[in-house]
């Protein structure tokens, strides 16, 4: 028997779309603000699908989970993880402020926190603010915040695509979780 | 003074091209393995000089450098990353075994590794090998490799988009360098 034969779909152990909700409700929330692309908005959904992202707000011009080039790329993900639409990211953080969030926008700022391994106290409640993919997170959302959190780089361009910077703080958050050892 | 300022870019500390290879040259190896998209090609060579990858081989299918759709989501990371084809992913693995390296396939499988903090050994040499986004790593590379690692997942897909999952795998093995927490 070959020990490196590839799971099927069936030992991959997924769980359904109408339990995930139950399951995952004191995972991550997202805030995404004016983010442009449709690609990566569904990209964020199919990632944040994976690690147990409990909600996503789609703040300003982001598009919404019936936009069919999300659909591409979230493959689905738009059906698992909860999401609402709006007006602006302030809107959101209000909301979250209220309900003990504390509220970290990604971008690279003088006093950011730089991400590492363990940044994410086990327990708490956040929320991470992802931005527009030119402009990065408005100044007023930025000061809205309780901090900025900073991916360091080391090359010659100091610039991630905005899926895949989400997918190493929701992957950082994700192993912040309890549950994250014993999978 | 407003301390949450966004850092410009010669903030950034950005470095050149032409330093990179040289800076980076005891980093991360990646294998491309027939990869069809070239977007995602791209985003990964975007994320790859982020984090000081050494070297891409672009095996089989998997488009070159000089292709425009690359170019738009590499935005530049295309010139300092270096890279060649080659016609096999095989042909990669025998000459990264042989500088002594360590091959990792990205997949699902049953005796996988799952990727977690401190996972990659510091001063210890690896190339992973990324796949195919509908086969994943072929059945072949899976059985040159030394292990498969998989990336632990909790929602209804389990399913990362491939440039997504590189980035993690990508990003766990930089925290494990030397500098990653003197930056």
């Amino acid at each position: 028997m070959n020990e490196n034969r590839k799971k099927t779909m069936p030992e991959l152990n997924r769980i359904s779309q109408e339990n995930y909700k139950e399951l995952h409700k004191d995972g991550l929330v997202l805030v995404l603000e004016n983010m442009r692309s449709a690609f990566n908005v569904g990209s964020i959904f199919r990632t944040g699908d994976g690690f147990g992202v409990s909600f996503i707000y789609l703040c300003g011009i982001t598009c919404l989970p019936d936009n069919r080039e999300l659909q591409k790329t979230a493959l689905g993900a738009e059906l698992s993880v909860p999401s609402a639409h709006l007006e602006t990211a302030r809107e959101a953080i209000n909301l979250l402020k209220k309900e003990g969030y504390t509220i970290l926008a990604l971008e690279q700022a003088h006093n950011s926190h730089l991400l590492y391994s363990d940044y994410f106290v086990k327990g708490k409640k956040y929320a991470i603010v992802l931005g527009n993919e030119v402009e990065g997170v408005s100044e007023e959302t930025i000061a809205l915040a309780d901090a900025c959190i900073e991916i360091p780089q080391v090359g010659a361009k100091h610039s991630l695509n905005v899926a895949n910077a989400a997918s190493i703080v929701i992957w950082e958050f994700f192993k912040s979780k309890t549950y994250a050892p014993t999978i």
